[in-house]
């Protein structure tokens, strides 16, 4: 048992409660009290004072390819075709599930920095992704998202379903894991419509959330339309029925209105990513018609290689100035919109129904910043405070289900030390090879 | 005499050096070695441990209002005029010398944990601003920018030159201050010709560099434009040669190219604001055409009340990102461009031209980061990880004129806990008195 002690809260309408004792126990937030009742002081809780603190729910980072945390500022100052292409593809060709056993191990240790309690991630080699993340203890959703331009590819002989069928395997046998299987197609321009059709046949078998790259580029989005008859992305998928399972959207810079009444008629969600959208190039996404459209909106880094941080509070912050400078509105996207995002979306999104509020009875997902900072006072409105003015130094502890992950820069779960040191040794063996 | 062992350095072309000895002395870079040589290691010197950690120029936060920390996330969620009539401008009217001192203090306390060593900054009730930057040891160029669009105000009757004149008069009387005294101009919106002449003639006869407001919003660009005969806020103030002295210009979010001409031939400087322009909704600067026109560029974090940091590393990050969005084009401002913006481009700005090097024989003005942190790791190239990766956490030690103002979370010359009591005091008097 963990008792927070005289400690401000968030709660579910992000108001700022102040003074209160927060008792955990087990995985799940048990009571929340005015500070006068002592009945939930027993002996062997471990006290936590929470003088000039404050518990939010844990973010939730809805779009990943955590091992690429391998290649942060891989390739700079090159175009996006030459970064791919010289760059990326063949250094990720050259991973095995101990590179990203390690890499997933570096960008968990930025997530748990930053208060990042879960994360819908598509990537390869699964085997080292699950170990990473059983081992360090933080929720996920993994995909491995198939790709696949030749029709005559059988989703069943490659590579991705033999990730897919570990993950599931995993999950049947870990009934207590905190990884969540979700199926993944990583973009129309990457996939035939015969490989989609075979995946969402598996997504269906299995009940798995679909996780998609959709109208990420301007390029991406006009080619699909000249290759399916004016069609874009999005109705491209709803014609092979993906929509059918429930779908986790990443990008959607250059959606149209036709499919965000597709997008929202399925209950799919979005992801924004601002800062790989901005540095590659690829432009800004109009999340305010988003919200116009009633569509579920939450927030992602996508991957270290093209951001080149994890840090979603940098993130929520970049979404919310960007909106209002593209819009000219300084009104558009309010903090309890923003913080919305970041955590209840998230958890919903994901299917984690009992996460991303704090209140009593919910999953142990939190965060706590430190407020007696210079960057956090004065404090008029604490929601505003930490949408513009929170930075990852003010993130004292990370919980997820009841268990401290990460609390004054020291990591109960992960060797930090040990961890840097891999990356280096794999950073520079691969370095080698490519020469 | 301070000695940094065994550290790593950016060198004037922003090189990562790595392993050195650098020697502080006095108020200087006095030797930099490689670090078999202990010659330079006498008995007396402070030795810092500088394994995982790298030296770079201090930064340069070049527009800022600091005592408007006091009003950070103030009036939250209203549109500009709103803000400013309803909120900001009667919270301003209130404070006396007393509230600047105590606001100034938590501001550059932010402008110390994010590395910032230097700022240029317009606001008023100055001895308060000046009592808090000499006992705090940073440098600032500052100016109380004059206001009066009633041609019948004289300059020397008004609160901004008593305001000048405490300042030149501080400034004379204490030869070894870090402070500048600069001249300014709120903006063309704000003042009459009258007014901006006679603040001219009191520029050219103590040879004061001027700060200005500059096309910040389309509104005002064009009002200017309507007011006087077509001619922009640049050309106006070129007609009343306010560009006869070095001119630091803020904003510039409307600047035509005929104004980048302008300011490029008078060799002004242009301060580029990307938080606040985007929160206010003002919008999108051309930063790509200010450097294609050859403009000195800085950056600015303008004041907390419309950013809402002070975080200039921040600044940099979001220039870099939302600059490349803008134009498609990822390859639009280079790290090194970005760095040297933020380093020697504001010290040479400021009239500081033995600032924003690291290099023998140059002012110890520098910044230590961290790197043996998640979010710096790996390092393919330090300047890209230093731009796009870095935060506020990374920041290990700020130095100004070789003394050590911030260190490992640390002051040296500022009770942080006594400035965030007294600012909590000041915010709660205020707020009763506008009730």
């Amino acid at each position: 048992m963990i008792i927070f002690k005289n400690i401000d809260y968030l709660d579910e309408n992000f108001n700022w409660i102040k003074n209160v004792d927060i008792t955990i126990n087990d995985k799940a937030i048990q009571k929340i009290s005015s500070n006068s009742d002592t009945a939930l002081d027993p002996e062997n809780a471990q006290i936590i004072d929470g003088k000039n603190k404050v518990v939010l729910p844990g973010f939730y980072n809805m779009h990943t390819h955590v091992p690429m945390t391998l290649l942060r500022g891989y390739g700079e100052g090159l175009n996006l075709q030459d970064w791919l292409n010289q760059k990326i593809f063949p250094f990720e060709a050259l991973l095995d599930a101990d590179d990203t056993y390690w890499g997933t191990l570096l960008g968990l240790s930025e997530f748990l920095a930053s208060g990042t309690v879960s994360f819908s991630d598509m990537y390869m080699r699964m085997p080292g992704i699950v170990k990473a993340i059983a081992e360090t203890g933080i929720k996920a959703n993994l995909c491995n998202p198939c790709t696949g331009f030749d029709p005559k590819i059988k989703y069943s002989e490659t590579e991705s379903y033999q990730d897919e069928i570990f993950l599931l395997d995993y999950v049947k046998s870990n009934p207590e894991t905190k990884i969540i299987a979700d199926a993944g197609v990583h973009a129309e321009y990457t996939s035939s419509p015969e490989y989609v059709s075979q995946l969402l046949e598996f997504a269906l078998e299995h009940d798995l959330i679909i996780q998609l790259h959709l109208s990420e580029t301007a390029f991406e989005h006009e080619e699909c339309k000249q290759r399916h008859q004016g069609r874009t992305p999005t109705e491209y998928f709803a014609d092979l029925g993906v929509f059918q399972q429930k779908c986790i959207l990443a990008h959607g810079v250059y959606v149209e209105e036709k499919d965000l009444q597709i997008i929202k008629s399925h209950d799919a969600v979005l992801v924004h990513n601002p800062a790989s959208n901005l540095k590659l190039g690829s432009g800004f996404a109009s999340v305010g018609k988003w919200l116009d459209f009633g569509v579920t909106t939450c927030l992602g880094t996508d991957g270290a290689a093209s951001n080149n941080d994890l840090d979603i509070l940098q993130e929520m912050r970049l979404a919310a100035l960007v909106q209002k400078g593209l819009k000219k509105d300084p009104k558009l996207l309010s903090p309890t919109q923003l913080l919305q995002m970041l955590t209840f979306n998230g958890a919903s999104a994901q299917g984690r129904t009992n996460s991303g509020i704090i209140k009593e009875g919910f999953a142990a997902d939190l965060v706590i910043l430190d407020l007696d900072t210079p960057n956090m006072q004065p404090i008029y409105d604490l929601a505003t405070n930490i949408v513009y003015s929170a930075n990852q130094s003010n993130v004292y502890l990370t919980m997820v289900d009841g268990q401290i992950l990460y609390r004054d820069g020291e990591y109960t779960t992960i060797d930090l030390e040990k961890v840097i040191f891999e990356v280096n040794r794999i950073k520079s063996e691969k370095l080698a090879l490519l020469d």
